[in-house]
């Protein structure tokens, strides 16, 4: 199932997507909802980022190029990071360049979307608290990471976390490439047979730490092939079975 | 005002605090609420974090222990980095260690909780976004630190950022000192002064990045002081004009 939110009428919705129709519903997707009876074509709607997030976290440098780089021994301590709610944008808005910086990185990634409260999840346990995936673009500005190794400025930024178009919940996510296409031309297209901590592992060692919400979502890193761009460029992030998050890259208004 | 939280009867309320008397309100803090009539006696009730924060930042490595060694120029990119909300904790509420380390670190802090939207904030406008101030406890556990320098971890476990006992909203933020007493000891007792980046620069650097909401809290740094403890501690962090925010430390029940 297919689960957007979008505006109609100045209204924020949220809806089921079935080929190009939404059909509207009411109430909470992690617990109890129900169909309105009111049908769009999703032509008529601006597609949101399918959820407002509870808490974002991300994972650092978790793609190899290939499965003979992958390491022997898992690192005692992925590199996790967060990054701000505000920062979340959908389907076709504009990623703003920050001031001070020409170009930034795009990073398509796969999003997992926490459906239940988790803690001290075994491995085994993880895909029964996920209600479902979406599309993520880690926007980072490395010019803004600080010298003894601290990310979060430069992941941090207003409108650096696109996510969309849709979460699925019926996905395999073990069969699937992320993909990412700078101005239509295959940047990014990997398996997650190349992670290096693998996702059942990286929830169910995040939920050691703390318990993990309904509405987190894990950005669970970007494959080889990210690459800096300025404004004017456009990037589609992609997973087959989910969707293409397309956004352009704009300047900051000078303030 | 000093607003407050607390579970009575099993239902979580809020309150006004003065003297030993809560007066119940209904709302929402930040924009509109009213005295529902029902007063209690603070012994009466189990005070929670004043809040549930919409995100929480902190700030690192902020104080010096003397005016003369604050740096002539500022660090263009401050040490920012982001606490999950499933770590907070109220007063008189248990600090766990995890399992994995033996100790973590106190850090006493003044917690400036946002009352509207701000972005791009200067100096000046700062404080016209601040709803009111409290007293969080940034507990730090260095041996879940990653090498390349990444705090994420060693800064997200459960139980991990006590706030409380109150929201006070009429502070000078500038004329308190921040304290913490292990064990009835004086451990940290500095003034703001000694903060290398000010509140005002803080708040005025991070909503040039992003988008700064109700409810988000900001930790702005602890005072030398700070050490490792073992399970049975009691730390108590206070600032004057807001009270005294205590907790012990306990091990981690084996899962």
């Amino acid at each position: 199932m297919k689960f957007v939110r979008y505006s109609a009428d100045s209204d924020v919705c949220q809806g089921v997507l079935l080929d190009s129709e939404i059909k509207e519903i009411n109430g909470n997707l992690f617990s109890e909802w129900e169909y309105t009876g009111r049908v769009l074509n999703v032509s008529e709607v601006q597609l949101l980022a399918p959820l407002r997030p509870n808490q974002i976290i991300g994972i650092g440098a978790n793609f190899v190029a290939d499965q003979r780089d992958l390491p022997e021994v898992l690192p005692d301590i992925p590199v996790f990071f967060f990054k701000p709610v505000s920062s979340v944008i959908g389907p076709d808005e504009k990623i703003v360049i920050p001031a001070g910086t020409e170009e930034v990185k795009f990073e398509s990634e796969l999003a997992v979307v926490i459906g239940k409260e988790a803690k001290n999840l075994s491995e085994d346990e993880v895909l029964d608290h996920v209600f479902g995936y979406t599309v993520g673009n880690d926007v980072t500005a490395p010019a803004f990471f600080h010298g003894d190794g601290h990310w979060t400025i430069g992941k941090s930024f207003d409108t650096f976390t696109p996510l969309g178009p849709v979460i699925e919940t019926e996905l395999n996510p073990f069969t699937v490439n992320v993909q990412a296409r700078l101005n239509g031309e295959l940047k990014q297209d990997s398996p997650l047979d190349l992670m290096i901590i693998p996702i059942k592992r990286m929830i169910s060692y995040l939920s050691t730490v703390m318990t993990l919400k309904e509405g987190d979502v894990i950005l669970t890193g970007s494959p080889v092939g990210a690459e800096f761009v300025k404004a004017g460029s456009v990037i589609e992030c992609s997973i087959e079975g989910i969707g293409t998050l397309r956004n352009s890259f704009s300047e900051a208004v000078r303030v």
